[in-house]
Formats: C-alpha cells, structure tokens, sequence
C-alpha cells in the first residue's frame, strides 16, 4: 500500500511556492498493538502552518526539511490493533499531509453521529469552529452591545467568530481582503459594518467611522497595520484576543510596527494569545452549543473544498495569498 | 496668601527644559461650603506627568498651556468648611504642583495615624506603593519560584515591586540604569539577579543569562527596547503587567518596535495595562499588608527628597533622565 505524503522541500522565503513542498511516496508501516492504520478523507488546512516552515518558535516545533507537512483531518479507520476504534470508525485525528497514518489509538477521536457535512468536523465543529469559541467567548467574554471588530473577517475562523459575536448580541465590524469577502460576512455573518482593507487607505479613519462607540473587543486573525489602527481606538476595559497573525507569516524577518503598550495603561487592556488545545476539557460543551446554533440557523459554515490530495500545496499558498472564503478543505 | 504654582509653559519637545514651566504666583480663594483650604508639605513627583505635557491620549486629559502641573501630594488643612476634616489634620490629596490648594472636601484622605516617616503616605503607601502591589499581585498573580523581570527597578514603583516579588518568593531580576542602582536593587531589593541596561549590548543575552528558566511575569515601567528582549524570552502562561512606559514619553512620534503579537499565541501569554486607582475599593486592605511588611523589615521603601518648591521642575525633569533611586517627592 502506498502512501503519499507531502514534505517541506525547502525553507520558503516568503510566500511558499510549489518547489517548496515535494509529493512524495512512502510504505504504509503495519499498526502495531494499540495503534490504529486510517485512510484520510479530508485535511484542514490552514494558515498557521507556515510558521513550521520556517526555523521560528511556534505552537509546535519547526517542521525538518524532508519533513512531514499539515495538520488535523478526517479519516476512516482500515485496521486497528486499539480497543476502542473499529474498521470504518470515523475519526478527526493528526493525519498530517498524507493518505494513511498510523496512530496511537487514543488520538483519534471517533466523530459520532456524523454531522452533515462530515466536514463540519473540521470546520464550524472541529478546531477551526472551537478557536473562535474560545478566543472570542472565553479570552474576550464579549457583552451584548459592545463592539467587536474582526480582522480576518472572512476566513475559516473568522467567518465563525463573527457569528458568534453577533450571537452573543454585540456590534460587529468585519475586516477582509476582497469586495466580494465583505459582502459575504456582511450578508451571512451578521457583520454590521464591514470593510475591504486592501482598497481602504486610512484604517484608522474607517474604523473610526465603522465604530462611533470605539472598539471593546478585537478578535486578531493578521497583526499587522490593521492591529495598528485597532489600538488607537480601544476603549476602557478592552480585551484583544490574538489568534492568529497572518499578516506577518510570510516575513523572514520580524517586521516593526508603532509601539502601542501605552495605549494599554490608560485603557486597562488586556491583549492575550490563546491555543485552542488548552481549551480541550471543554471541546464537547462548545460542539453541543455550536450544533445547537447551526441546528436553529443563527450559524452558518461555509467550507471551500479543493479536490485532490495532490493539489494540497496549491491549496495552501491559495490560502496564505487569502483567496478563500470560509474553511478549506482539501478531499483526498 | 499668596500661591507659588508651577504651570505648563510650553508643549515640550521630548525631554522637558527648565524654560517649558513657569512659576506664577495666584490669590487663594476662600474655601466655599463643603471645601477645604490646605496647604502643602510634600508634593509627589511621578514620570507619567510627562505624558499630559504632550497633546496625547493618557490617563487624564493634556494639561492646557498656561494650567496647572501637578499630581498627589501630603497636605495639612489650614480651614475646613467640610465637617469631616478640620484644621491642622493632615491629608493626601490631588495638590498639583502648588503651595495652596482649594478642594472639595471628599477629595483629601485623611492620613490617621501618621506614618512614619510621613512621606511613607505618598511612597510605599501611597500611590507608588499601591501600583507596584495591584499592578503585580493583581495583574500578574506571580506564585513562588517563577521568574518574574523588573524593568526601571531602582525606581519608586520599581524597588517596591522586586520586594513584593521577593516576599511572594519569586526569582526577580531587575534591570535598572546604572551601577549604582544595580547594586541598591541587589542589596536592598532582594533582586536575585539584576543588570545596568545602559552598558549591556545585547539585553536578549543578558536576560536569558539571568532567567536560565525563562520568564513567567514581567512588570514593564519602561516599554521599548528592554520590552523587546523581554517578549523573546517569555514562558508560556506568562503574564506582562504594563505600568509605565517611561522609555516612550519622550518621543514627540510614536517608535516603531519589532512586532511581537505572534509571541503571545504560542506562549498564550497576557500582556494587560492598568490604572491604579481602578483599585481604590481595596486599597486599605492592601495598605495595611505592605504596613506590615514595612513593620517587619520585608519591605524597605527607600525615598529622595528635593527640598523647595521652587525645585520641582528640575526633580521632574531628573527623573525622567532618571537620576533618582526610590521615590521622589518634593519638600515644599
């Protein structure tokens, strides 16, 4: 049985290109007792990844170059030498960028009952659905009426984030990087304002415009000078939830920015970094009341699925140059 | 009964000049019902008056050309049309930089008993020492044996929060602006370890020398380039309390620094500012454990007095080039 897999071919330089990932093809290894051999349905990509590309302190350790690339996915369970999982289980589990995997029987997590999609595991139910529970509910603790800006408004865990601001009954100002991206999170997400960064000169201007209330909760998916403008119109009390950075990913060195920690003292801000992990006691209450607001309408997921496990690196450059809407997915 | 004050002359241009105030000469009105006449004994002088001698957001607004400069100070009532206070009692109150002042009755606190020395009303418990207690123990939460980092930690807040650190049984490293002060915060402060920021090339280096075990909180009254080296070395869970920005209150345009949000995700650390004042409900409770920590030798609260209230405008302008050790006050 082979197995195809991509690997880190080379440390990109900015923005990755194909030649920096390499398909190549390995043996599946035999599950050994409390292991488990599943085939991938489906991989999650996303944007965080990239910092593994490079030799920089990250959420997990740099990928070696030769290295297996990727992140969580769907799969099907074809042998299992572990009690608890069965051939033909369905299971959200590590995959990483590959179509077999073997495993320790206990990282996989059996998906039962199915959602439907299936995908909604990885997206709106998975961890893309649970980063924005947490950073947005638990890091910011948003209150009816407050303001909420998103940047990143409309990729996969801003799509989600937005809705659940707006759930909770809050103004919420979208910030996304396409025409067509604002008139999504403005029609589907509850945006009540919204804006295209790269066509907006003056960011502080047009959130100035968007928030006559100032900003009390910012969900950070770039950094970047959209945080920039963000911190000069906190209000007293706000709280930053950092979640992700995708505006600096690409850089090889750390880029400058103003500095904005005086803006903390005289509006008792709190910024914090979050990893959704941390939140894993509490994964099955938020997918019980993120089921229940997609059961009643007030959520929508939407997921941007690219076919092919060969198209994985395309997939993922597409992602970091931000032409995608929503969770992408790539079908094995 | 005439009234010497210090008013703003000019807008500075980064650090003060003598020729920025101006000393002037104004009747003292009478006190009106529910007012108090008092006059002053001591007059605190603190760095972040410099940041409303500028036309920038701050914890109050600018001080209007021509107005009045100023913070706390330690006061004796001379006539009290106020029923809770009566002449010769001795109270804390917001002076601003002049010899009388007319106040409503409900703004001084009275000091009873007196500390000694007196001027402890202003330092350790006082404002100074209160921002250090709340600005570490409630922001930062440190527990024994972290490593917690003291930035401009020979100064008023400074020496009082690597003592509390120490009592809480921490690690503390001070970086401080001189020899001198190095060797006071290591003698006197209980540091554990500490450094001359002036004649250190390589901060990073240094800190990662000093905290072998990486950085768990860090009391930030400086900002900038110390700042910096500090989000590099932070552990996960780190907590950053942000109380002065003294690097930055110079600077007539905002100084770019190396973006450091991305640091805070993986370490899931918090950085947050705060205003001690926001305190004001627990500030007997906190100042009656620093008075016993004074009692029992754990806490020393070193001072520098200037005698004449003609002299305020040079301490002011010494402190923000920061030639004090410990709190500065100035003897009217």
């Amino acid at each position: 049985m082979v197995n195809r897999q991509i690997v880190l071919a080379a440390r990109p330089d900015g923005l990755p290109k194909d030649s920096d990932f390499r398909l190549v093809s390995a043996n599946v290894p035999e599950p050994k007792n409390g292991e488990v051999l599943v085939r991938a349905m489906y991989l999650s990509i996303d944007p965080v990844m990239r910092t593994r590309m490079s030799d920089v302190k990250s959420y997990a350790p740099p990928v070696e170059v030769g290295g297996l690339m990727g992140g969580g996915g769907i799969a099907t369970v074809i042998e299992s030498k572990y009690p608890w999982l069965s051939p033909g289980d369905v299971v959200e589990a590590p995959m990483q960028w590959q179509e077999y995997a073997v495993l320790d029987g206990a990282r996989p997590r059996r998906i039962d009952p199915l959602p439907e999609p299936i995908t909604a595991a990885l997206g709106v139910l998975g961890g893309t659905g649970l980063t924005a529970y947490f950073g947005l509910l638990d890091v910011c603790q948003p209150k009816a009426g407050e303001t909420v800006v998103v940047s990143g408004a409309a990729g996969a865990v801003g799509t989600i984030a937005c809705q659940i601001a707006k759930i909770k009954g809050c103004r919420v100002v979208g910030i996304a990087g396409s025409d067509e991206k604002v008139k999504y999170i403005l029609d589907e997400c509850g945006c009540d304002a919204a804006f295209n960064y790269k066509t907006t000169a003056d960011y502080i201007a047009k959130l100035a415009e968007l928030c006559p209330k100032g900003i009390d909760v910012y969900f950070d998916n770039t950094g970047g000078p959209i945080a920039d403008a963000v911190f000069g119109l906190i209000n007293v009390g706000a709280r930053i939830s950092i979640c992700g950075q995708v505006s600096q990913y690409n850089k090889a060195k750390k880029e400058m920015g103003p500095r904005f920690l005086w803006e903390l003292i005289f509006t008792r801000a709190k910024v914090q970094g979050f990893l959704t992990m941390d939140y894993a006691a509490r994964f099955d209450k938020a997918r019980a009341e993120m089921a229940g607001w997609l059961r009643s309408g007030q959520l929508k997921a939407r997921e941007d699925i690219v076919e092919g496990f060969e198209n994985i690196p395309k997939a993922f450059i597409g992602l970091l140059e931000g032409n995608n809407i929503g969770k992408r997915i790539v079908k094995v």
